[in-house]
């Protein structure tokens, strides 16, 4: 395999400002950027292919390949090592009490096809660098922490995403192991191959104390405000459906304007109304039409039908309310106008989840001790810590990224934000679970 | 082969109501709506995939089988069968003068793929049905007249269309001939495993009397208005668009709603203006989106790029003109409005062509003569006699068909309007040409 730097999008040779001047005398020990660098490299060049980024599906050979190194990290960061049935890692750092719920840190090791360093790995390595600076800087948390990998938080193999966590919080819908991938392969048989049973997953998330995520923002706010890092107040809610319109076809030359009855021209008003309605809505609500096709699809055949999704988020659920039903009256409103007939499927209804408080104040405690500004936000996308909101008070760091681009070659977060973003997550892990000197 | 009059659109064993109490006494003689519908069956039935339609795409086996059909029914109407080096079949009758320019009937028997029965085919038998009733009625013309079969109108194996009366014309460009199908074939090669060879088509259309073609209207407007058949004034003019839209593709989450650059609802707002513009130019003109490709095309991920078809047609040059200059100022509008890229390529800019005033005059007086409304109009699509019209008079009658629908297995024309149609197309031919009495 080529070490190609610029393929993966990780820069580990480039100056990093020494640190050590700007840290309060007060606060925490440093973290190594260095090492979780070298780490991020290491993880991205084993699974890349050079200038098309990096392919860890769900329980494929890379998949296992990453899984594997960082099985290798943990142990030699001297953290007991589990697994369990549904795929999930956990990396342990005994506490005071080792019989106390422990505190989960983590996030998730697989990937989109040909998506880039950060997603998901940065946060796995993030964790490992907080207990591994708390274990040299000989810091005991009064319960034991684990470093998480939560597999299959993508979904792109079967489908849902989310899959080792929702496992883990009981909140997975056992018949979605029947769901199959594009060969075939069904979820049930992609773990067996590897010799997991999720049905037999005992460990419960209610026995959680906290569960802290540190993720790229995949989204371009951070950058806009000029802010390392933000913190999530919660993740928006998301209403997905499916349209299928139908017109009547005919031929483009001989159909007067007032006989027709065209779908793409009602396809195209829902669009512009979705833009409308989310604006209107206000505040971080957004919805989109990102796929479109038209049959029959030739320039001189008027359209007889068009397929179109709508994806709606908010982080409030007025706020998606108000969006869904001004983008349900268009799309009524327009389909008798234009005398077209057709469906609307619900694909997704998730309500806005908030984060935990306590979460929240602990990363605002870390920003403001380590100069950096209180930046508050909602994510517009899903994460593992949705899923761990269920059962125990969860809460999540962003870093910024360049230009807001993920699950993209391109995905690049700037090692300074990295480090920004880790020191804050070691600092609030340090607060939260009453972490001490050993004695 | 199955005999199913249902796929191919025919209604043989329907019952026509008698025509002879309507015909007036001093007019045309009588065609017969018998004949001309069972050879449109038969002709239909040699080449009908139930249930699927007809399919004689130009230069086939199918269209070889329906060509010969064709060429018999010639022979025993005692017409002299001639084939030029493009395909093109004629069939004539002398004149009085046998060495005066030739008046031209017909149409094509080439069909698009799992298309109807009548399109084209209609008009060549209906122009033998003529000339076999002038023979009948021992009415001889002052001029010969030919029945012509245009080889390859419908241009669906090697693109263009109009290939045998362009080059009857000597309008064909020649380099047109390098044109592939689907399965590498020239067309070139095409003619020449015929035995055909274009460049050395000597007819030149110039020496034409006149053309006239009888076609089903393949648009709803002799429907909407309750009549026959209509009068083509002319074939609208055309002009074809190609756009390509760039925006950034983002994650449909994580990206606000003024932080985007989607090309998706600029295309939207392209399509709604196509028909704000084509309503405004009014009358005829007509503008449509046909085509619409997103990418990447994932209900999560805002569009990056987007392509999509604008095709505009009027029967008035201003109007094509006034509908062109609103369009292209909105896409210039809306990519500035939308920080999009992009670039627009013409594919098509094809002139309106009018048809002569003496076929539109002589196919009027036969109109009033059978007691039916004259309606003059023009046609949306292109036809034969559009190429015809560079280097003759040339004229055309539609005739009414079901829901406008052509170009499709449910294609259907009603005998008694068939019937009507032949009749006046029998009346314009025996005007045209001066056809007496033998003595």
């Amino acid at each position: 395999m080529k070490h190609n730097k610029e393929a993966v999008g990780v820069t580990r040779d480039q100056t990093i400002p020494n640190q050590t001047a700007t840290t309060p005398r007060r606060g925490p020990p440093s973290i190594s950027i260095e090492r979780l660098i070298d780490r991020l490299t290491v993880l991205s060049q084993i699974t890349a292919t050079p200038g098309e980024g990096i392919t860890r599906l769900a329980f494929s050979p890379e998949d296992k390949r990453g899984r594997e190194l960082f099985i290798t990290w943990l142990t030699s960061s001297d953290l007991s090592v589990r697994e369990d049935q549904a795929g999930n890692i956990f990396g342990r750092a005994p506490g005071k009490d080792p019989g106390a719920a422990p505190m989960l840190l983590g996030s998730h090791l697989d990937t989109v096809p040909q998506g880039g360093a950060h997603d998901g790995a940065l946060g796995c390595i993030a964790a490992l660098e907080v207990l591994t600076v708390m274990s040299e800087a000989h810091l005991v948390p009064a319960c034991p922490v684990d470093v998480v990998v939560w597999a299959d938080e993508e979904g792109c193999r079967f489908g849902g995403g989310f899959l080792g966590s929702q496992i883990f919080t009981h909140t997975f819908p056992a018949e979605s192991l029947a769901r199959t991938d594009g060969e075939g392969v069904s979820y049930a048989d992609a773990l067996q191959s590897w010799g997991l049973d999720p049905l037999r997953v005992e460990t419960s998330g209610t026995r959680t104390r906290g569960y802290l995520e540190l993720h790229i923002e995949q989204g371009p706010t951070l950058e806009r405000l000029g802010i390392p890092v933000g913190i999530v107040q919660g993740i928006v809610g998301m209403v997905g459906l499916e349209l299928h319109l139908e017109g009547r076809a005919g031929h483009a030359g001989t159909t007067p304007m007032d006989a027709r009855s065209d779908p793409l021209l009602a396809a195209a008003e829902i669009a512009l109304a979705c833009e409308a309605m989310a604006q209107v809505a206000g505040n971080d609500t957004v919805a989109t039409v990102g796929t479109l096709r038209v049959e029959p699809g030739a320039s001189n055949v008027i359209p007889g039908a068009c397929d179109l999704s709508v994806d709606i988020r908010s982080g409030s659920e007025a706020g998606l309310q108000q969006a869904e039903r001004g983008i349900r009256d268009a799309i009524d409103d327009v389909m008798q106008r234009r005398r077209i007939r057709g469906r609307v499927n619900e694909t997704l209804r998730l309500p806005p989840i908030r984060l935990a408080p306590r979460m929240q104040d602990a990363l605002s405690h870390a920003c403001s001790r380590a100069g950096v500004p209180i930046h508050r936000m909602h994510s517009g996308a899903g994460h593992d810590a949705m899923i761990l909101a269920h059962v125990t008070e969860a809460g999540m760091l962003f870093v910024r990224c360049r230009g807001g681009v993920s699950h993209n070659p391109a995905e690049y977060a700037a090692p300074e934000d990295i480090r920004t973003g880790t020191q804050i997550l070691l600092d609030a892990v340090i607060q939260l679970t009453d972490a001490a000197p050993a004695l």
